[in-house]
C-alpha cells in the first residue's frame, strides 16, 4: 500500500458510508480526492475493497486506458473527479457511465466519460481491504455507535419514567384529560424493549428502504464516533496487518489502554478523553466544504494530441 | 479452511462476543465446542483471528504438545474444553493457566493444565480471519444493531412527545404538581440528541468499564440480529473470499435482494421476513443450554502411558 495515502485515512474516517447503486450493484462507498490522489472504499457488507492511487499511479493508468492522452495528471484529474464523484456519492453519474466488474476478488468500477470531445476511460480497481481497515472504518465505529445509541436509549427511558411520575402526580391530584386519546400508558422499559425487538427485527430485515444500512442520522453519528485519532498505530496503515505486529513481548501487542473500554478508542497510545470533544464536534462536519477546498480548478481542454 | 466447520458458524453467530482478559490482553472472544471439534474467534478490534479444529487435527496437536498422551481425542477433549472454556468465556481459568503469544500475525492462546496427574498442554493457534467472517460476525450484526437501536430511539422520542401532550393538557386544565421537582422539560429531540452526543462521546471514549464494548443488553441484541440464516452463500464460508466470487455476470455477484435495506440480511437468496420472527426469538437464546447439550461426559483418567 501507499504510505502517502495515510492522510486519506483521516478524511475517510469522517466520511459517511454512502449507499451507491452502480450497474445494479448495491454498495456502500467512501471516497477521498485530493489534488491528484484518491482513495476509494467499497463494501457490499459481504466484503470490503479499497484502492489508493497517488499521482504517479494515476498518470500511468490514464496512459494505459487513454492511449492518446498526453496531458499532465492535474489537467485531467479534475475531470476524473467530477465524473466519478457523483457515482461514488450515490447521486448517479450524469453524463458519465459507470459499470461494475468483479473478478478474482477485485471489484473494478469502470468509468466512461467524454473529455475535450474524446472518450475518457477510467477504472477504479479495488482490491480486498485488510481486516485492520475493516476494523477501523466499520467495526470500531459501529460498535461505538451501538454503545452510544444504547446509552441514549437508557437515558430516554429514565426521562419517560420521570414524565410518568409527573403525570401520576397530576392524576393523583384529581386532574383529568380534556381528550381521552391523549392518555398514555406507563412506560415499562423491559416489556417495551422486548416487544419492540419482536416487532421490528422482522421489519428491519424485510425493509428495502435506505439500502443498505446507514440513514442520515446514523451517518452523522458515524462521523462523530469515527473521527480520526491524532496518531495511528502500524496496524492501521493498510499494509499487511501481520507484518506490522511486533513479535514480543506478546502482552504489549494486544494490551488495551485505559480507554480499552471503548473499542474505537484503541489508538496507538491508548490515549483517551481529550480528543473526545473535538470528535464530538465532528457531528457537524461538512463534507462538501472539505471537498471544495481541495478541488482543482484547471481547465479541461487540449488534453489530447 | 475446514468445510465441516460450517455448522459452527450458525452456533457462533448466536454467541455473544465475550470480553476476556488473558495475560493482560483485552480481547473479545467467541468459542464453540462440539464433541470433538471446536472453533475459536478472537478480536482486539484492531484485528480478528480464528481457529477451526476438527477431531483429527485436535488429535495431531495433542500428540505434538503432549508426547506421552496416548488417549483417543474424546478422552481428553472434555478436559481441554473444561480447562479452556472458562478462559474463553471471560471467567478466568481456575486451575488452568493461559497466556497469549502473537507472532507473524497469528495469535496463540497457550493453555497449561493438569490431566490425570500429568501436565497437559494446548495451543489455540488463531490465524487472521477473512474479511467475509469479519463482515458476518461483526460488521453486519453491528450495523443491524445500530439501525434497530436508532429506530427504537425514534419511537421512544415519539412516546416522549405524546407524554408531553398529555402533561400539557393537564396543565392547560389547571392541574398543578404537589412537588415542583416532578416537573419535566418538554422533550426536544434534536437539541436533546446533539447535547447527548456532545456530553457522552468523550465519556464513552474515556470509560474503562465493560471493556471492550458489549454490555449485556448489547450482547442480547447482537444475538437477536445475528441469528444465522437458513442458507449461506459462498462468501460466508471462511475460505479465501476471492475464490468464492463467481466472475460473471458482475451485477449478480453484488446485487442485494429485496432485503438489501438491511445489510445483515444479505443472505444467499436475499430471502427476507419469515426467518425474522425466529431470529427475534433468539433474544432469549440460552448459550449455557446449547453448550450443555454437546458436552461430553467421558472420564478423564488413565490417558497417559
Amino acid at each position: 500500500m501507499n504510505p502517502r495515502a495515510d492522510p486519506a485515512d483521516d478524511f475517510l474516517l469522517q466520511e459517511p458510508w454512502l449507499p451507491v447503486c452502480i450497474d445494479g450493484c448495491q454498495l456502500l462507498a467512501k471516497s477521498w480526492f485530493s489534488d491528484a490522489e484518491y482513495c476509494v472504499l467499497l463494501t457490499d457488507m459481504q466484503g470490503v475493497w479499497e484502492e489508493r492511487m497517488d499521482t504517479a499511479a494515476i498518470e500511468r493508468r490514464a496512459q494505459e486506458l487513454n492511449r492518446r492522452l498526453r496531458a499532465a495528471v492535474q489537467a485531467f484529474f479534475s475531470h476524473l473527479r467530477e465524473a466519478a464523484e457523483p457515482w461514488l456519492s450515490g447521486g448517479g453519474g450524469g453524463e458519465a457511465q459507470m459499470c461494475v466488474w468483479r473478478r478474482d476478488g477485485v471489484v473494478t468500477l469502470k468509468l466512461k466519460s467524454e473529455l475535450a470531445g474524446l472518450p475518457f476511460h477510467w477504472e477504479f480497481r479495488c482490491s480486498p481491504a485488510p481486516v485492520a481497515l475493516v476494523c477501523s472504518q466499520l467495526v470500531r465505529p459501529l460498535l461505538a455507535m451501538s454503545r452510544l445509541l444504547h446509552r441514549q436509549l437508557e437515558e430516554q427511558g429514565e426521562l419517560l419514567a420521570r414524565k410518568d411520575q409527573e403525570i401520576q402526580d397530576y392524576r393523583e391530584n384529581g386532574a383529568t384529560l380534556s381528550r381521552e386519546r391523549l392518555q398514555t400508558d406507563v412506560f415499562n422499559k423491559q416489556l417495551y424493549t422486548e416487544d419492540f425487538i419482536q416487532k421490528n427485527l422482522p421489519l428491519l430485515r424485510s425493509d428495502p428502504s435506505d439500502a443498505p444500512g446507514f440513514n442520515a442520522d446514523l451517518q452523522r453519528l458515524y462521523a462523530a464516533v469515527a473521527a480520526p485519532h491524532k496518531r495511528r498505530r502500524p496496524q492501521e496503515t493498510h499494509g499487511d496487518p501481520d507484518r506490522t505486529e511486533p513479535p514480543e513481548p506478546p502482552a504489549q501487542t494486544t494490551v488495551i489502554g485505559p480507554g480499552g473500554g471503548d473499542p474505537e478508542n484503541q489508538n496507538p497510545s491508548g490515549q483517551v478523553g481529550p480528543d473526545g470533544a473535538a470528535q464530538a464536534a465532528a457531528v457537524g462536519a461538512t463534507r462538501p466544504a472539505e471537498r471544495q477546498s481541495s478541488r482543482p480548478k484547471k481547465k479541461k481542454v487540449g488534453l489530447f494530441r
